[in-house]
Parts: structure tokens; sequence; C-alpha cells
């Protein structure tokens, strides 16, 4: 299944030889799969106030598009996920992030749906990120880049999606930072979205979650080889940094029980303590093991600007403070998910969305599923998950009139 | 009050100019307090199997040790704090830690209690750690000083309550890492200890706990400046990663909800957004201000090493695996305490301190405090853990003939 992707006879849509002057090019990589160069005349408009001109989008297809374009299903990704949902990750060679969900068969099945995933911008597997080439310098972006939000990736798929000539996606699906696109764009494209699954997220960042991320942009800012963000022009990797941002946040991924279950204060490959600092516990050598294989990669600066726009994330701050103005009228079916064990992304925060969309009249499935598995569950093999998400997109399709 | 202690009477207990051959020699140091000198004669035998010697405890006195030396209360400090309990403390000149309970006409009250406070043993305010000299070397210690443990930290402790003559403390107190402490003097001097309490507390270290202490480790020794732990002979201090460490550290101490009502969302000092990776969010600017007055008190390595003491820490694994062996037969009265919003160590810690005392027909007292401020509550003013620790403690004075 792995390879299948890169042959994949939706490549003729768009052709890939036949940018008119202007237009998106389209390009095949080996790694980054399929790239959108977007042209100096089709800006991206942030929400700084800055415009990013030009960009591209890197994505996956996985599927066919039916006549009707009535079947895409737009997956977005977490932090630290990218468009490989559903092949072999070409750099790790482990399967893809989502493939317990999407594939051939699978709830979101590509027999069936065609699904797109498309790395955010600001991210480090082929969309315009701050490891990007500034077109102005001739250099990395770096620190140059302007500061993204959930909004800009959302704009940014948004116009992917135009250039794929899909009018309205069948689903919009995701989890945690995936979750917040979905959010986003159910409120600002909400005619373009027929169902939405915002699974283990909310509708802001927190004070909590925003002081775990700062920890990490910290930890990368202090290592020396961050040189100020030009470290890929002064050619070395503030690795050390990255990982110790990387182990943060892991423990915020996982629930206390389960850390306790999987690891407890068992120790690593020996008998007895040794008093030493080496990592004589299991978590100890878990979380190293999380940290120096996430270095090999991920991108430094993308985690800064990845981590930002989590930060910014606040739905009802944009929606002039009411978050079922973010909702208001939507035709939108959403089917909401939380975990009883996700500390990062507690029920409540899915609560407070799923009370905005009743306010509103909005038809909305919500479920807290029971799981000592922490965030990361919407990542994991828990059955409830897929029974309730899978009889949602099944009334949906038939709603929609996807036999 | 805050420099009443450099004159407390006290100090000719034991005499300071009177030190036989061999004998412990005792020190005023103005920023230390008291310092008790250890000599070879008297070495610390440690649960690794080495033996620390001469060693140096330093430690803060307040009030009058009575005739029959049975109003004497140990007060032990948590992974950051020192001595300076009730005294303004001499680096940051800020109130010593726990001047709330701490003090003339306070609930330990130094009016009528003998107060002691000692830096434990791997620690940076005196008492012999990492930065201390290697009389065998003649220079730092760095990570050549022995690993230390919680029980090494109480034996320690023990052998300076043998130096001040006093057989029996009356009370034993700590949060957090000083709860540890209290838990350790009650399981392994129990006939010392005429009664305990154990605040905010557990009796070991949870596997998510030691991951927090391993993110924080892992960040100092990713400090270029650390130089593999040599870095107070060759000048420079890990001073970022110590940081880093700090701030990571802190947000445990916190409940989300007490980050979510001090900070929110809420921006420091500007109206809007301004899209950078500054500390925009109050929440940021206050973790960055953590980290940095912090390392201006704090040492680095004996962050590693008193963080691995806390990873240590597992009672029921050092008494057979049953925590109900760490205090059979006790005749010490317990006030155990714990807070609803603390998850470095929640109610369930402190609830099998409780089950172990109750299966033994100890005398226990346990109430969990309904409040939003998290683990650090311990150091606040909380009313109730005012009351309860009060009527406890009159209690025993009572029962222990201390009117």
């Amino acid at each position: 299944m792995a390879r299948r992707i890169w042959k994949d006879p939706v490549l003729s849509i768009p052709d890939l030889k036949s940018a008119p002057a202007g237009g998106v090019r389209d390009e095949i990589d080996p790694t980054y799969g399929r790239l959108a160069h977007f042209p100096a005349e089709k800006p991206l408009q942030m929400d700084s106030g800055s415009v990013l001109a030009p960009f591209t989008i890197a994505y996956q297809t996985y599927g066919m598009l039916n006549a009707e374009k009535s079947n895409a299903v737009l997956i977005c990704h977490a932090l630290t996920g990218d468009q490989h949902v559903a092949n072999t990750h070409p750099i790790t060679g482990k399967p893809g992030w989502w493939t317990n969900m999407v594939g051939p068969g699978r709830l979101i099945d590509t027999d069936r749906y065609y699904v797109i995933c498309s790395n955010v911008i600001g991210g480090c597997m082929g969309s315009t990120g701050p490891s990007s080439i500034n077109p102005q310098t001739g250099k990395p972006y770096g620190l140059s880049l302007p500061v993204i939000t959930i909004g800009d990736m959302v704009r940014a798929q948004a116009m992917l999606v135009d250039h794929l000539g899909i009018d309205q996606l069948f689903c919009v699906a995701g989890g945690s930072m995936g979750g917040m696109q979905v959010l986003q764009w159910a409120a600002a494209y909400g005619d373009r979205v027929f169902s939405a699954m915002p699974i283990a997220t909310g509708p802001r960042h927190s004070s909590q979650n925003i002081a775990f991320h700062e920890v990490g942009r910290q930890a990368i800012m202090a290592d020396r080889d961050w040189r100020g963000g030009r470290y890929v022009e002064e050619g070395v990797k503030p690795q050390k940094g990255l990982a110790v941002a990387r182990m943060a946040a892991h423990i915020t991924y996982m629930s206390d029980a389960a850390l306790h279950n999987k690891f407890g204060r068992r120790l690593q490959d020996r008998a007895e303590k040794d008093y030493s600092f080496d990592a004589e516990f299991q978590i100890e050598s878990y979380l190293r093991h999380q940290g120096s294989t996430f270095v090999e990669r991920f991108d430094a600066n993308s985690y800064l600007y990845v981590t930002r726009a989590m930060d910014y994330f606040d739905l009802a701050a944009d929606y002039g403070g009411a978050l079922g103005n973010a909702f208001a009228g939507t035709a939108c079916r959403f089917c909401v998910v939380s975990f009883t064990s996700d500390w990062l992304f507690p029920t409540a925060e899915s609560r407070s969305v799923v009370h905005a969309l009743n306010a509103g009249n909005a038809s909305v499935s919500f479920v807290e599923i029971d799981t000592d598995k922490g965030h990361d569950a919407f990542l994991l093999d828990i059955p409830e998950l897929f029974s309730i998400t899978g009889g949602f997109l099944e009334a949906a399709a038939r709603a929609r009139g996807l036999g």
C-alpha cells in the first residue's frame, strides 16, 4: 500500500504539465508527495496582515474524486504530523500517522472517498515554512517568515481545495491541532464543509497549553546551535533543544495512568538501581528515544511556528467574543469527540464547542470516550472511536448521496 | 525578624568554640546560617553504598530548645527550597519560604517550639553538594559526588539532630519533597518522631513525575555551558538550561485552573497580538521570569541531584514491597494533607499512605483540601491548611506535655 500513492491515477487532476501563466504549478516529489506551487499572483493573505507569496503546499491524495466531486475528505494533521497520513513515511519508514483510520477498507475508506492531507504552512515537509528559501533574499526564511495562525493554515488549504476543483468537502477531520483546523474550516468556510469531525481538541489554547509550548520554544532558543533561527544557513541544527521540547510535549500527550501502566517505576535493562544519571527508569529511556528520533524528522523553527499558531488559536475571540458566532447558521454536521484522560484538551473544551453548536441548532453528535490513553488516544486503536466516527460518517455519506 | 536568627541564643548549643578532636565543628556564615562540619570520623553512609566524608550541613534554628529537649520541630524543605524557612533570604531578599506557617505567633510558633530547618545534602545553600570542594581533589565535586537519596538526606538530618543533642523531635513537617523526608523520618526513625505532617506528597515518585524531572535534567545537560557537570571549575553556568528546567517544573506546581484564573489568555503589556515570538501572553512572561530569577539562586548540578533523589524515592519498595511495613508498629501521630487540584502529587498518593497507616492502627488524620491552587498550595495562605494542621499540632503538643 505504501508506494501506491506515488502512482495514484488522481495525479491527472489537475494536469501536471499544463499550468497556465500565473497559475498553480504542480510537481511530484519523492519525499513530499504532491507540491502545489502558488505563484506571486495567488498570495496567501495572513492574519498578521502579512502576505506570503509565492508559497507551496505539499500534500498527498488517496483514492479517486468522483464525477460530482462530492466525496473529498480533508484530513488535518496535528503539531508534528504531516501529509503522510496513510502511506509509509518517506523519512522514517514508519506507517502513516492515521493508517488505522484512513486507507482502503478503513473507516475513512480510500476506495470510497478522495482523501486529501496537506502539510501545514509553517511546517517542514514541503509546504512553505521557516526552512524554505525566501525568494527575496535567496536564503532560508528563518524567523523572517511571518508568524502563522490556524486561520492561515486553513486559508492555504482552501486555496489548495480550490486548485483541486472541489467546491465542498464531504468531511474535514483531525485531532488536536488538526481538530483546531476542523473548527476553523467550519467557522470560516461553513458552506464548504458538509461534515466535520474535531477530535481531542478545543476552540482555544489554554494558559497551561501555552505554558508547555513556551517551555518547548525556550528549550530550542536556549540551544546555542539555534543561532537566532539562522541555523540552516549556518549549517548546524539545535537538536538538543528540539529534543528537550519534544520530551516535555510528549508527557502532555499521555495520561498519568497511561505512563503508570506502560512504564511505572520499572528500570531499563537492569535489575537494580545503579544510582546514576543514566536513563535508569524505562520512562526516561522512552522519553530520550522520543526526543532523539523526533529531531531526525522535524525542524526546530517549524516547531516554533506551529506551536505559536496553536497558542494564538481562540475562535471565540475571533468572532466577537462568543463562540456561537463562529458557527451561526451552519448547515455542517459535527461529530465532536473527547477522551476522559486527555488533560491537554480536556472534555470541557469540547463541551464548550458543543454548547455553542447546540445554541445555534446545529447538527452535532458529541461523545466523551472513556480511556486512560490520554491525548494521544485519537491516534490509537480505540474501538469506541472507530464505531462512533464510523456511524457518523456513514449517516453523513447517505445524506450526501454517497452510496 | 529576619536578622534575629543570627544572634539566636541557642547558638550556645552546641558551643561553637569547643569541638573536640574528631567532633563536629560549628560555624556561622552570613549566607548559609549555621554550618555543622562533620569530620571524616563521622561519615555519611549512603544508600548507594558510597560514603560521604567529611560533609557539612547548613541549617537554621528559630526559638529556644526547652530543658526537656521536647519542643524541637524539624521542617523539611522541597526541591528548590532551603534552610531559610522563616527569615529573609540572604540572596533574594525575599521572606522565608514558609513564613505563613513558621514564625513568632505562627502556627509553628517559634516562641513555643525550637524550629530546625537544614539544607538537604546535595543542595546548594551550604550543605555538601555537587558544587562543594571535593577534599580528595581540591576541585568541585560536580558529578563525582555520589548520587543522593531521600534516605541519605534524612540520615544526614538525623546526625544533625544528634549533634544538637535531641533524642526525639516533637514534629517533622514538610510539603512535596519535604513531605517525602517526613515519611522517611517516620519510617527510618519512628521512635524519634512524636508527630509527622507530610503535606502534598506521596510514598513514591510516579512515572509522570520522573518524566518531568528527566526533561529538566536533559534541559540542563543540553546546555553547552554545563560542560559535563564541570562548569564551576570552568567558570561558566548552564543558566539557559536551568531556566528551561525551572519553567517546565513550574507548570506542574500550578493547576490548570490556577493558570487560567491567574493568566488566562491575557496579553502582556499590549492590547493586541503582535504576532511574534516575544512573551506576548502573560503566562509566557511569568514563566520566563520564574526561569531567570531561579538561576540566580540555584545550582544546576544540585538540580540534577535533588530531582534524582526524588525519583528514587519509593518507600514501599524499600520495605519489602508493602508500604505498611514502613510504618509497622509506629507510635507517631500523623497529619496527612493533600489538595484536590494537585496533579503532581494527587490525593491518591496521600491516600495510599493513610491506608498503610490505618492498616497498622497508627494515629492518623487525613484531609484533602478543596482548592484550585495546585501543588504549590502547601506554600500559600490556605486557611483550611492552617486550621487543620493547627488543630493537629495543638493536640499533639498537649499529648507531649507542651503547655
